[in-house]
């Protein structure tokens, strides 16, 4: 997607090799009207799939996956990282590790919001090792609902999770692909 | 606002007298077209204000947040609960009590996302002991940005926040005030 990425060259900056901030945009500055871009952009793409839940990861994840769901016109669940006292006790439960913070967190959605007969996509800031797609995966498997598919913002290439989930069978469309990155050249796309 | 008194008294849910779950429609999973009626209500009471920043608070404050700031047509910016990696130093902080999950948290926004000349709407799905709120008014506050007011999904009127931060001279407009609830009678409003 052509204007995420012209976007991503002019205010993403990188650290490192591995480290893309773009918080002025995306993930805590967000342009609610690039949202609505990339959200048409998530419906072209999953046409035809009769999603009707899309499930997304606190919190970076929300404000995508909501302004998304307003052109699938259906609801959102975003899956919860501990449990807290305003979740009742039966509940889907898997744990995922994050790279970004150095732990182990529990994620978590209620059981009556996802079942058999539910058509469900994914939809995520970042992928870069996989962990929380493929945790958000295994709790669309334990459910019992059709997974169709991930629909990703940023997805670091040259990180593994992308890859490993692919050959998992998981379809996933990724509106762009960074190839490499480093603070000298910038940012360079596949294709 | 009518529509959402209606939901609440058909899908939420009384635990005791200060629980509402209402986790189905409002904060676990969303209801993005009522949220798209809870934005338009949103800028409707807030016209003319020129508000050009929305700030809200991780998590389940996003999504309302970045529904309503299509009608406001303006980015959103939701503080975060504890430092990153991927937040740079030059933040604005300060503490906030959270009665729901029984702890203290730093709450944190970069400093280059807002300041003088910023019109800012704070945005959140509930408001019962205000601590939140508080925080999100205190780090406006400290940006020397103006603070035009809070909008807020359900607001706990039996509960001290409101009162107290409306004496402190923050407007504030609540979609739903509950009075009262208990497991019996179900939820009353105010008015």
């Amino acid at each position: 997607m052509e204007l995420l990425k012209e976007r991503i060259r002019r205010d993403g900056k990188v650290k490192g090799t591995d480290v893309l901030k773009v918080d002025s945009f995306l993930n805590h500055q967000m342009d609610v009207e690039l949202f609505q871009e990339m959200g048409k952009e998530f419906k072209r793409r999953f046409a035809g799939c009769e999603v009707n839940k899309i499930l997304t990861i606190e919190a970076s994840g929300i404000g995508i996956a909501c302004v998304a769901a307003e052109y699938f016109h259906c609801p959102v669940i975003f899956a919860k990282k501990s449990q807290t006292k305003n979740i009742a006790g039966d509940v889907y439960t898997t744990k995922v590790q994050s790279f970004t913070h150095g732990k182990v967190y529990d994620v978590i959605v209620a059981k009556e919001f996802l079942g058999p007969g539910d058509k469900v996509l994914l939809i995520d800031d970042f992928l870069a090792n996989g962990a929380a797609l493929e945790g958000l995966a295994r709790l669309v498997k334990d459910s019992g609902a059709e997974l169709v598919g991930a629909g990703i913002v940023i997805e670091k290439a040259f990180q593994p999770g992308g890859d490993r989930l692919r050959a998992e069978g998981l379809r996933i469309e990724s509106l762009a692909r960074v190839k490499s990155m480093s603070e000298e050249t910038g940012v360079e796309f596949v294709d």
